[in-house]
C-alpha cells in the first residue's frame, strides 16, 4: 500500500449529497442517473451503476457522500459530474453506500 | 475548485473501520486514541479530536470511514496510523462521523 501524503488527501473534495431525483439510463442494465443537491444553486448529475443494489425509491431523498471535484467522465452517452462512494465488497457482490450517521445538510464537506 | 483526475483518486485508500477500543489521550482536551479494525490482523491507532462531538461510549463498536494510507503523523506524543472521516461544517461547531447505512465487514474498501 502506498502512502499518500497530507497534499494529495487535501486535493480530494467530498461533501455530502442529497439524491434529488432517479432516472434509469435507457439501454443500459446497472445504470442510474441522479440528480444530487451538493449545497450549490443547481444539482449535479450522477451515472452509478447501482441498479443491481438499490431499488429506485431506495435512492430518493437519501443523503450520501460525494467525491465533488473528478474530472466528468460519460457513462452510456451521459455526463457524470461526480462519483457516490459504496463501501464494495466484490467477492460477496455486496455495495453498501456511504452515509452520515446523523442528519446534516448537503453540501458539508468532509474532512 | 481544482480538478482531480482518476489517478489521483485511485491513490487514496479508504476502508470501513471497525472502533475496539476508546481512551481519552491525557492532558488534552480534544484527543481520543482510538484502536480501528480495519481487517488486518491488528488494530490501527487513531488519533482524533472527537472529544467535543462525541462521548466515548457512542464511539465503542462504531462502524466508521477511514482513510487508511495517509502518511503517520503524532499527535500530544501519540502515533495516528489513519484518519477517520467526518461531515463537518466549522460555522455551525457540528461534526458528524461518516458510516455505512448498511452494516459489512471491517476492512471493506471503499470505491
Amino acid at each position: 500500500m502506498d502512502t499518500i501524503s497530507f497534499d494529495e488527501w487535501k486535493k480530494i473534495e467530498m461533501k455530502v449529497g442529497k439524491i434529488m431525483k432517479v432516472e434509469r439510463v435507457p439501454d443500459t442494465d446497472k445504470l442510474y442517473k441522479l440528480q444530487v443537491d451538493i449545497g450549490v444553486a443547481e444539482p449535479i448529475q450522477i451515472v452509478t451503476s447501482l441498479v443491481p443494489y438499490y431499488k429506485e425509491e431506495e435512492l430518493q431523498d437519501r443523503k450520501i457522500v460525494v467525491l465533488v471535484n473528478l474530472e466528468p467522465a460519460k457513462f452510456a452517452g451521459e455526463t457524470s459530474e461526480g462519483m457516490l462512494l459504496c463501501a464494495e465488497n466484490e467477492d460477496e457482490d455486496k455495495c453498501v453506500l456511504l452515509s452520515v450517521e446523523k442528519d446534516i445538510e448537503p453540501g458539508t464537506p468532509i474532512t
